[in-house]
């Protein structure tokens, strides 16, 4: 093979520093959803296509990595799709499995193929790679990992204000301090949609909205009318164009403005069960915050909408969101199973704890000493000692050839090891290790336990 | 959907207690390869096709699951090809991507793509998943995790003895004591089959003298007859059908009946250093075996190979294996980039460590206590104290609902939540809480900070 081997567009390979940063990230994620109850499960990276085709619309439809069947395919392929060569209609008489598209649908699979095996509510979290042929741009790949807390089998809101502490004890953990956590609920949406008498319009009315800040009042209203929103209706929530205060002021003016409407004083209510309860708990660094506009997933979503957005000085998307749906199970015949979750957008939180310089130091170094190798007599000395320090929990190395000392220390030095460790003739004599710090020079002679002591 | 949704076949779903039981492993793992000084790498799940096809053999590449291109991808396949109906030759016109087969041949494309940023020796580690259109059967799965460790650009031997010791280490902290670690040498294969006259019957002397134990001498003797091993080349080796005693003898049995190959000779030394070595550093609980027979991807090897048995008392195949490869690059134009890997099968570590009963209880241990949930005003008064036991570490969970005692206390058991916190008005008053344990029944009223220290 001649030219150098490339992967494919849209994927990455990840060097060793950075997946000890991903980890890093994981790992804190993991120890809080597992602090708040959450317990892990995973699925197989392909499904059979009919458990996700339709799932997604026909634009996620399109954007699944379809799997081609083994062995001699085209003898079961539809002769007609495959005479008039039409692509998407061969595919599934060729193709049978595909990768997974996100771990929501997975999820639900999971829950009616197991239903009962699990104790209900079940908490489930699940950190797992996903694939999508969308084209790859900055930020976006074809191979991603998700990061999903979900309960079914509850209708509790109890679990929304535990989903926003979640929120914020990982992002605190991570010293991401500051985020916000947007707050809204599909009910106030649907009562607004009544207010204004265009359930249809909603989203021109949310999209719109959210724009108050870049084009003002004036525009937001434009924009309204040119989508056929009717003055009348703007002029009937006219206090979401002045929505400012605290959340419970927010919260205030919309039981006002949605009093004639039954959903909308639901979602008022959850909203306020939600918010008053966090206050009450303190969170340590994150913001809630009340957002009307916020509509992530219209269709799906049924109470709780949330969105986290990294600290303002960041410029970045969303780092997370979830929400509750009341019918995740009902496409694979299971009825009645409330769900409410949130995820972690892993690539863009690394971005983020990146640019704020947010990483430990300690996340880059694994081995803390290489022991210089003098030739095998000196080797062996050098792994008697290697042997019980790893024994301890010690990451230590043997350069493994006795190649020249100015090679061996740059080794350590491009490697980020902190410490060299010499054990040569004379150290071998006086039964000691010679401890070298590569950052001040300073080298000591010591004796096992107080180089052990020292690399500890 | 009226059908109960299912999986593809050969592919599963984990658990909690499976995926608590296999991180517990691969976590063993992992911290033993970053002890010693292995660092990680990820690579993408699918490759380019060419990285992977025509690297395992014939068979390999049909094992291989190609992924179908987006969009029409019938617009550029190759006519010839589709008008014949060869599903074979279609492939490579309508599918340019490929799940990765196992982690060596990405690990070896990746070193060749980034060799530049590489430092070298280069010690990496990888746990991912790979995938094999195999057909599926008990313990062979189309979905299953490889965890390797591999060294590239050193041919010292130090590396093969550090490996013995890896393998030792991982097994030791997993309590899978006596594993044998069988060790041959692709050299001493050479040898033999120099001396016997028959390198293109290597293959066959092996597989039969390996039946030694299960057919006897003459049965092994009459194989070899039947496959054209003449009786003057058996003669030659006779010492093979006697070959027992410590390494060390065994050792100088190979170094004179292979005194007139140079190859052969080689292979002696190379595995004395190594026996040698292990021997003065001492395993802990695995047994380092020579087996000459052991001869694992023949073609692939040049130096150690190596294979790990699961102690006697378990009926189980080889539970890891690696060697030397001295050119793993070569295939992607990186020339003299010598190569030593073993490798960990996860799977069948799993068996054998659940047939010996050798995971420790705490592992599917998750939350430690669930807070009864009494109502809305009870419910604030435990989340409260569950905020703080977080934030202390301590894994806690409210019961979402105010459902019936019976049934909370129904969900601990089911869930094997040790302890039960009991918070009603009666404790708010006491300003204080009730631990149930749930295994003894007994029941202590505490304060918070006692709370704390019994759940620690």
């Amino acid at each position: 093979m001649a030219s150098k081997p490339s992967i494919p567009k849209g994927t990455r390979d990840f060097s060793p520093t950075e997946v000890a940063k991903r980890q890093y990230i994981m790992q804190i994620i993991k120890s809080n959803f597992e602090k708040f109850g959450f317990q892990p499960i995973e699925t197989p990276s392909f499904e059979n296509s009919d458990t996700l085709m339709g799932k997604y619309g026909e634009e996620g439809d399109r954007l699944i990595f379809k799997i081609l069947n083994s062995g001699d395919y085209l003898a079961k392929a539809n002769a007609t799709h495959l005479e008039s060569k039409d692509s998407t209609k061969l595919t599934a008489s060729i193709s049978e499995k595909a990768l997974r598209y996100d771990l929501t649908v997975p999820f639900a699979r999971y829950v009616v193929q197991h239903q009962n095996d699990i104790e209900f509510p079940f908490k489930r979290y699940q950190i797992q790679p996903v694939w999508r042929a969308d084209r790859p741009q900055k930020g976006r790949f074809r191979e991603f990992f998700q990061c999903d807390a979900d309960v079914v089998g509850s209708t509790s809101l109890w679990q929304e204000v535990e989903l926003v502490q979640l929120y914020d004890s990982v992002f605190t953990t991570l010293g991401l301090n500051g985020v916000t956590i947007k707050i809204n609920n599909r009910k106030i949406l649907s009562g607004i949609a009544e207010v204004i008498g265009a359930s249809d319009k909603l989203i021109d009315f949310t999209v719109a909205l959210d724009k108050l800040d870049k084009i003002g009042e004036d525009g937001v209203k434009k924009e309204m009318i040119e989508k056929g929103i009717t003055a009348d209706a703007i002029e009937k929530v006219q206090p979401l164009f002045q929505f400012t205060g605290t959340i419970s002021e927010k919260i205030e003016q919309l039981s006002q403005l949605l009093a004639s409407s039954d959903e909308g004083m639901k979602g008022v209510a959850e909203l306020r069960f939600i918010c008053d309860n966090v206050a009450k708990l303190n969170l340590a660094t994150a913001i809630l915050d009340l957002d009307v506009t916020l509509a992530r997933g219209l269709n799906y979503y049924t109470g709780a909408i949330f969105e986290v957005a990294a600290p303002k000085t960041v410029a970045m998307g969303s780092i997370g969101g979830g929400g509750r749906y009341d019918d995740l199970t009902g496409i694979f015949g299971l009825k009645n199973m409330s769900g409410v979750g949130i995820s972690f957008g892993l690539d863009r939180i690394y971005l983020v704890v990146e640019e704020l310089n947010l990483f430990p130091e300690t996340v880059t170094v694994s081995t803390k000493a290489l022991f210089i190798n003098y030739g095998d007599t000196e080797a062996l000395y050098a792994m008697q000692a290697i042997k019980d320090l790893r024994a301890a929990g010690i990451k230590v190395e043997l350069y493994p050839d006795s190649a020249k000392m100015a090679k061996q220390f740059q080794h350590a030095d491009r490697r980020n090891i902190p410490f060299a460790v010499i054990a040569g003739e004379k150290e071998i004599e006086a039964n000691n290790y010679a401890l070298k710090n590569l950052s001040t020079g300073e080298q000591v002679q010591v004796s096992f336990e107080e180089l052990k002591a020292k690399l500890l």
